[in-house]
């Protein structure tokens, strides 16, 4: 059998399985402990299945790989010995179907007993919470919302195993005197509603909500209330805590905007900045925030990544830009590689400058979205009307030399800028390409 | 019909009526199911009045314009198809009379089964919410206010959905048995009793207040109060998760500067600086905050935007201030535009030196606010008193010479300086001006 | 009379005075008005005094001056105008002592429409918002205090008017019909049994606890009911918003030390660094905390002040160590104050190299605290121990040189380094010493 | 009698000691007074040794040395001194037998009458925070999990203080007429009993769960109750912001790496990188994370710490690598440890590129972690393979010359670059050292 990937298909679905096995012992075993149903029907079907996987997941496990050092181990001697130092001993004794043996020998066992032997079943919790982890990082969904399934799982795992033991207790004090069961006449009730009952209690005691109609009556339920109110507490303000950070996260982002455009409106009514212009500045931050999100993350990212990977993000956005500059034209494949990472963005606003006539130029640009004029400052004449795709001043790339014309953008335009000094300090490192740069600028020079 | 700008008097005006109607409906329509009440009389007016604007609306939508990449579209063809393929067919079927036509065709029909039909209605919820976060962002008010009273709203509609909820299920359990309703002996109460009761029941509940005096009987109540405790705590999280992050962002700003000052104070105490200077300190703390509320910010966001909005703001500040110095009566408009972004701020306290006699200058001073002498060190005679206005140390500019005059703050100034390496290098871009300034500068050389 | 400072102890004496009046009237008017006690004895006295004390405040504020642009404004006229644009009419209305006129008038009036007409003293509450604010600022007590009284003042007469106003609507019910009063069989109870039953609903429902042993009974009651409940839930999420974030701050500066540390320590686990420099590291880190609380913060703070305040605070805290240099004997009182802010900090744990032999040295050193030795490397021998307010090193400001010692730390050192190009680039504005620093180098070049 | 470390074993039990017998005292006292056990038996015997320890704790306090600005005092004098002056008072009072002399003369002193002379022995309060203070900072544990624990003890401590109290108040109330004791038929119950029924009160008022079953009845008893919920509020509110604030720090290092990751992902979905190297940037993060936690603090940290610690810990992290290098043999001690801290690390995925054939050089390269190959660009034949401890690219530290070869990494790598610029820096302080590297530059050079 071959070694499967950890992050394959097969094991999501695999792990979604397990999780849910999981889940039924975690709301059977306690049920039918404090209930004392019998083992038998439904019940030993759904055991049997549920025993199966785990089971088979143990054998499994032998044959999924793992992940060391960024490189995916698939060596079968090495899984093994990964997978016996650190899960598998919890996960045999999580899976021994000593009920179902014990139930083989002596076939009279009461089920509740039967349903005591499965409690180890309950161990298999702490990898369903890797699972979960591992699926907030790999899964393409809001990892914030699979931080909220889970939340609500253990709530509700909890809210459930406080009713069985609350019924338990119940049931224990209803044979000798008084218990909660006895004074809300529940005793020989369905086992539904006494479930439900249970659940009310529970659930209205961990809210908080604390009716009243179902109270402890004996001094063995009044210990279990105090314990459980003490929890309630911690796992209230838990929630609360987490909830709470998790919506703050959710749009942490969108709230800093938020914060800062704040600022900046009542830095501008203060000033008496002329509406007109309030409105401007509201639209280019408006606009930044739609088309980027944060502008200022991207290239704090981008920097922080190592050379390889920069390398080829820039190239998959910018290599079509820079391969259609004539200069470039018979460059390296590494020239133009080490050339994209010097690309610099600028976002701008309709009707700004990008260059002015007469005005010393040491940057070229690249469009990348938007529309852009060529002009001449005096008689207003339009030379060019430029769009993605296209480039402009390139050459003050070999000489600074006066602008000859203007140019203006005519919408919100995204452009990248490639100035004089990065291109030298590359072109430093291509000694061959470097002398025909240098002859190109001498001839073109000369013909000026 | 012309196009309307999305950002109008009108759109507002009509997006209010939007808000207004969708809430009626979500009051009406639940309250109406539950209690069973006629649908006839003043219930079809406001129906009918209601259900005209919905449909006004839907037709309306194909005038009103939208913004894409910062400009206004007003092609009714684009506006055609962006509307489409984004809210037609929701707000379509949120707003089909299905119910008017019910009733006209079968008007024996009963009242709660009219209401059910015009549960689509509910659908406008979603648009109310984006009419919401829009309004947060462009409508003239604290958006913290804004958000406020749309989780208010949210709120109460819960509250109110969850009151009808509670009241149709004890409704249908009172026919057959004991309801909540018969225990409290509300069977045969006025609908306004009942209403209030149910009310009662649900903040109760929600609030996790628990009073218990009315407390779900039969199996069915029990499980919708777990539903509705389970969903009380989320809620409840997530109130007070937003409520108490809406104050943290309330005043930020304000909490920020008190961390500060609360810092600057221990550290002075710890080093035990004398009282008298302690005071100055706060003060000139506490006339920054009054004064700029943030000082650092504005710099930061200045720098952020793009070089034509910038240069705008500028103009509007100091141009007024720089048009008055004599070298620059014959400069260029771009001259003045460009060396505008060059001054920088300084907020001083009384009685500070700005200039000291016989120090080297390399800057010039503008005063925009406050009052400022110059005096003769050694004799300690005033030469001049300048005020907001005013501007002194421009011959630095021309050539780095020792300063002749000490110059000290009288109040609270805000000074702007610009540097001569600023100067130099907005001067290289305009070679004519330039030729001027260095020939004035050989002059006043010279006669020095 | 005099014009008063606004932050003199009188007028804090006096702001007290109105807080307290102010937090009398919030307690009386509403338990007058709700419980219909009688006006007179006890109450009328107090009414009269604390009437006295508003209307003296009245004429009183027309001599308190206030700060404008960071100067002490006590023109008479100005204060005139300031006043009246602000408080003046708030105050005024808050202060007219109707109730007593109309007791002058008709002295038959009934109790409770004496307590109505006191009703507008409410207003006052404002002003009490804005002097808590101004204490938080300026009184010598931590802020959050402040702030802590604040808040437990606002809930407590919050709880107080809501107990009225419950007591006032059950009082109303009486009359017709079944209200809690009659069901509590309170009726006829003293009034203090009467205002704490009413009381203990209020924080019962307020604080969300609902015991459920005082439940409406009519619908007023309901209605009014719903609303506190609602208006709970906003009280209680605002102040666990205010709270947390008051505890959050408190020690905000320690929290942010502590986490640092938790990440050093689990770093340093992480590369298995010897425990023995694990404890070396950890020491210092208490050092620095102990010490100077946020020691980065420090140096933000100092250079954020304008150049006097911060020359007057460097003055005092390094002058005399300047003033030891033989080297700075003749300078003139602006050299001291130029060089005394080039002034680094550089802390030190024992043990540590200050400086080695034989190594270039730019910069000499003073000592604030602690102890150093001065050794040879060879030989070992110790030419001489250092304490606070010694220097060493001076001859690096002169010229370039090798050092001829080793220089160690005994102790935990406070030093301040000053480089010497600091040292000359403040140099170059004193022309005259800086002939005799020159002279003085090279005559110490010759004889070495 | 040797002077003890503060930090030492012994002292960390003794003091474990002084908690466990404080929070006996907390627990017993209140108790004891409200219940009015008698104080024989098993009482008597915990009293005389509880006091035995905290007496023992007055003489041994005078044993224990302290920390001063980073050195161990161990002068009896002074310790003497430093004790006197902080806490003996407040332990001498604490610890006084008063109770038990009392005891002694006058032998049929009630019971209650002994505990309430032991009240002072709560005092010992304020030293036990301080001892879990400095627990939190020294001790190897999670300094969270000391402060989880040390929250859970107040909140219990809080709880069994108000349930006694409550007692007290209604057996007081019992003698004369009604209280919430008769009223539950609780006076003649057993002790446990009575104390469960008020401790559960006290908890079921605390947590606001309010189930409404024990109710106060007279005025004491409302009195108290309104104390107790006002006094619940703020401790809810206070423990909620806590265990917020505590969880959110718990992992504030991983949500912050989340939060990024969240945005990142963004970034490139809207981009449309393609989705393998999505994944390769998100393997690169996620090893990022695994390795370092917060590869960003690492260096921010050491570049904090004082020279001499640095240094040490390069050298315990790198002095190995650099002792490899045949060039760096005879070097000093000193020069060796100059060099260390200016080893940047870096990390990078497989498959990068390191070095570049023909390219220009200025760094050399230490493999801590992975492996690497050196190739020929042109005809890809490998030089060598390189795993850690090895090194490369040494003849750039001599002079800038173009790489002979290509270097790529094969896996993750952990590398650290020593450039010529620090070398050369370094080199200027070691003239030996410096003429000898000269010598064999010139070699080198010549031989290529």
């Amino acid at each position: 059998m071959q070694t499967i990937h950890p992050e394959s298909k097969f094991v999501i679905v695999w792990e979604s399985l397990i999780v849910l096995v999981t889940l039924y012992n975690y709301i059977a075993v306690p049920f039918r402990i404090a209930f004392k149903t019998s083992s038998d029907g439904i019940w030993l079907i759904l055991d049997i299945i549920s025993d199966s996987v785990l089971i088979a997941d143990i054998f499994l496990r032998f044959h999924i790989g793992y992940i060391d050092q960024g490189a995916f181990i698939d060596d079968k001697h090495k899984i093994h010995q990964n997978y016996c130092s650190k899960d598998f001993k919890i996960n045999l004794i999580a899976s021994l179907p000593i009920d179902i043996i014990i139930r083989i020998i002596f076939y009279t066992t009461p089920g509740y007993v039967i349903s005591i032997l499965r409690l180890p079943r309950l161990l298999r919790g702490f990898q369903c919470l890797g699972i979960f982890r591992r699926w907030e990082n790999n899964v393409n969904v809001n990892p914030v919302v699979i931080r909220m399934i889970n939340l609500v799982v253990i709530i509700f795992l909890i809210d459930h195993c406080v009713a069985c033991l609350w019924f338990f207790i119940g049931n224990v004090a209803t044979i000798s005197n008084q218990s909660w069961l006895t004074r809300a006449s529940l005793q020989d009730a369905s086992t539904t509603t006494q479930y439900m009952k249970a659940l009310y209690w529970s659930i209205t005691t961990l809210t908080t909500v604390g009716y009243g109609d179902i109270t402890p009556t004996n001094d063995l339920e009044i210990a279990f209330t105090l314990v459980i109110m003490f929890l309630g507490v911690s796992m209230y303000a838990f929630i609360i805590g987490n909830v709470a950070s998790l919506i703050a996260n959710l749009d942490a982002n969108q709230g800093r905007f938020r914060e800062k455009l704040d600022q900046i409106q009542a830095y501008m009514r203060e000033r008496r900045i002329p509406s007109y212009l309030q409105q401007q500045v509201r639209d280019y931050y408006q606009y930044m925030w739609e088309y980027s999100h944060d502008a200022s993350m991207e290239l704090d990212f981008l920097d922080e990544l190592p050379h390889s990977i920069k390398t080829r993000i820039y190239l998959h956005l910018h290599q079509e830009l820079l391969e259609k500059v004539p200069l470039f034209k018979d460059a390296d494949k590494g020239f133009i590689e080490d050339l994209v990472i010097k690309l610099k963005p600028r976002i701008l606003p309709p009707n700004d400058y990008i260059i002015r006539e007469e005005q010393l130029g040491h940057e070229m640009y690249f469009i990348k979205r938007g529309e852009v004029i060529a002009f001449s400052e005096k008689t207003g004449r339009i030379y060019r009307t430029m769009t993605a795709g296209m480039f402009f001043g390139e050459i003050a790339l070999l000489y600074s030399s006066r602008r000859t014309a203007s140019v203006k953008t005519q919408t919100y335009c995204e452009l990248f800028v490639l100035y004089k000094d990065d291109f030298d300090q590359v072109l430093e490192n291509y000694p061959r390409f470097w002398e025909k740069v240098k002859e190109i600028a001498e001839q073109r020079f000369q013909t000026k």
